[in-house]
């Protein structure tokens, strides 16, 4: 039998520890399945005197990420500090170019580096498998560089981040407003204290930059997804949505478009009959529709000390197995380039709520604005306040809560037929706009 | 770069045609992800002649199955004529032997062949893929064998035939019978002219003997699987399990129990709110309990020609690639032998559907048979004919249905409380009996 893999893993938070439990108990298995033994043979992290419910007799003590990346007797270096930059990122490329392979759940710094660290990889020979990155232990990076191979990827998109789904199906479920999730996400730990990074849609857009590449062959690029969070979203807007048949999610979505590929995460309306809007509290989902084939959707824990570890428990295992897949899918030189795709010409239809001012002509002058840039109704809903109905009796001067559903029309005639709508008084405040995704 | 690997497909049906057009098209893109060009060299088919909208030129044309086996200029071997046995099992024998690697997506063979063929192919270093077998272009044997690798299973279950599915979405979104769902099936294609191999549970037993020895490392036994089909399940059944909150589906389910694996395709009754509750018409779907996390499901197409041509060429590309993954998971003598968990000791809640003689004491009849089983009951609904409720007028002598949903409980004392039930005389007919999955 050819010599274990040793491995080195630098980070022992919930997730590191749970990779070294994990090790030690499916040893055997490990071997039997991939052909291999696999040992954990180094460890760092921060504090070495850190109880951890860990036995780490027989596992040496290394210094600092740098020094496991350059010892000798490490052939696979497992990174789980995060951070998308320095002390993970030169370790990383240390290892890498020393012909060792790479492990890491890490999506900041593989949607920030990873192009560059992929063609370390290949230079050297080493593998660089980041599964746990987006979906945890769904197995999202396999399945679209390797199950997916010789299909042509038309749209992928998904619930990529657990702590807004969360948020929204509790807004949704209790009639809640977003700031009360928001404290009890906080509070149950699906929330950090500072959640600007989950809410406002950046953890989505990191996830869904590495998904695109590997669906489209194209250079990973946060920067070309265009990012909108789900702060906006009321109570009112969820109660709307459900009446008209849909769930408001907040979704990653690359589609493949007649001006390229386009990226962008943002609130979404999308059929309740759909597998995606099935998917509740802090589960993940992602759905790939292929050239010619009905969609895939593969739904499961997208965060998780025990899912992430499973993910790079399997990934180590395919290094030991020898398995060398380029990291993208293909070779980092044969990646096309990403360009933004403008989101003004997206093609979509649209959810809009709207405040009307309850005077007369009101309807017409909406109706006039819409009709001017070609924009076709699929529904118009107007509400009363107190939920009162046209027979019953509304305070004439509040503004009246009006909501439309679009045919597909673009970006840009909706902003046009918005802003015309505002010139001319008839609405207050700012209208509510919510893109829908069809199934 | 390496040179291209030669592939020779035998069977050109639906299936075979789309392996070539992808191949073709996707040639390009399937070199850049495997880093090997692929190129059908030689094909063979029933008859030549057939018209089947392919160009065959530059492509060689080989007599016969076991030919293309032996054609030395073929590095892969592409089996898609199906048939548990001869002449697709000589041919990739043959074909492993001869060092060959070999893709099928034939799972009548696999689950009878399978560990002969696996053990051939480990001792001649070639690949023995079978992605396409089970749930077409759903990733299912690939997450199995690799992408839980360091997970350890507790239990596969899922929806593995589109045929019964879209049968028992029909009766339950319309109310008809099995009889008139399986007629506008054949009509539609989905279900053979000869429907039991479908109906009555043995395409799915087949599949989840294939699963279970994935999930398990256990050997592929499909006589270890206890078989029951969907004929005997009504429009009542379906109507009584929507207001108890459940929906009834074929599944298969392999478990590990404290008496060790247990097999079985049945009807089911599964929570509304489940993942696999949703899952609607001939879509198929897996979901897999790995120890500590929570479920992972996957959705998609079942069946059809692109999706089962998907996963062929995606497995044909991991041979490209040099993936060479034991074909059960592990290596075929670490397997362990498979013992039939005997179905009389299955634990589980039980809907049951009597009809009950309506004299004085048929109440108490039944509740002491099951009392005296130790059964608990969940919830009891008696349902008077004609719609009408006991305040209603109800014909004293027609017998009136009784519908019991129990705690759990096992097998065993469900079937001695019934029967004495039966002795009874309490009853009319034969009670119907489906087994409830908590998800």
């Amino acid at each position: 039998m050819v010599a274990p893999l040793k491995v080195g893993i630098a980070g022992l938070g919930t997730v590191g520890a749970e990779v070294v439990r994990l090790i030690e108990q499916q040893g055997a298995t490990l071997a039997a399945r991939s052909g291999r033994g696999v040992r954990v043979v180094a460890v760092t992290a921060r504090s070495k005197a850190k109880k951890r419910g860990l036995d780490l007799r027989g596992i040496g003590w290394v210094e600092s990420p740098q020094a496991l990346a350059e010892d000798s007797n490490v052939d696979c270096f497992v990174e789980l500090m995060g951070g998308a930059d320095d002390p993970a990122f030169s370790a990383i490329e240390t290892a890498l170019k020393a012909g060792k392979s790479v492990v890491t759940a890490n999506k900041a710094l593989i949607a920030k580096h990873g192009l560059r660290l992929a063609k370390a990889a290949e230079q050297n020979g080493g593998a660089l498998n980041f599964e746990a990155a987006v979906g945890a232990a769904i197995p999202v990076i396999k399945t679209l560089r390797e199950g997916l191979c010789g299909t042509s990827v038309n749209r992928v998109y998904g619930i990529l981040n657990g702590t807004c789904n969360y948020i929204l199906t509790r807004m949704e479920q209790e009639g809640l407003s977003f700031e009360e999730c928001l404290k009890d996400a906080q509070r149950l730990g699906y929330a950090e204290a500072n959640p600007a990074f989950d809410v406002d849609g950046h953890d989505t857009a990191q996830k869904l930059a590495i998904l695109a590449s590997l669906a489209f062959g194209t250079k990973v690029a946060q920067t070309a997804v265009y990012v909108e969070g789900i702060s906006s979203i009321t109570p009112e807007d969820l109660r709307a949505a459900e009446e008209l048949g849909y769930r408001v999610k907040l979704l990653g979505v690359a589609v493949r478009t007649a001006k390229g590929i386009e990226q962008r995460v943002h609130p979404t309306m999308v059929p309740k009959s759909s597998s995606i809007a099935q998917v509740m509290g802090v589960t993940n989902a992602v759905t790939i529709d292929g050239e010619g084939i009905p969609p895939i959707t593969l739904v499961g824990p997208g965060a998780g000390g025990a899912a992430t570890a499973s993910a790079v428990v399997a990934d180590i295992a395919d290094v030991a197995r020898g398995i060398r897949a380029t990291p993208f899918g293909r070779p980092v030189d044969s990646l096309r380039a990403t360009t933004k795709a403008p989101m003004e010409r997206h093609e979509g239809g649209y959810y809009i709520r709207l405040l009307a001012r309850d005077h007369a002509g009101t309807a017409a002058t909406i109706a006039r604005r819409l009709a001017e840039q070609k924009i076709s109704l699929e529904s118009i809903v107007q509400r009363h306040r107190n939920g009162s109905d046209v027979n019953g009796s509304t305070k004439k001067a509040s503004p009246v809560p009006v909501i439309l559903i679009t045919y597909a029309t673009s970006e840009d005639a909706v902003h046009r037929a918005l802003k015309a709508v505002q010139r001319d008084r008839v609405i207050s405040g700012r209208p509510q706009v919510i893109r829908i995704e069809k199934n």
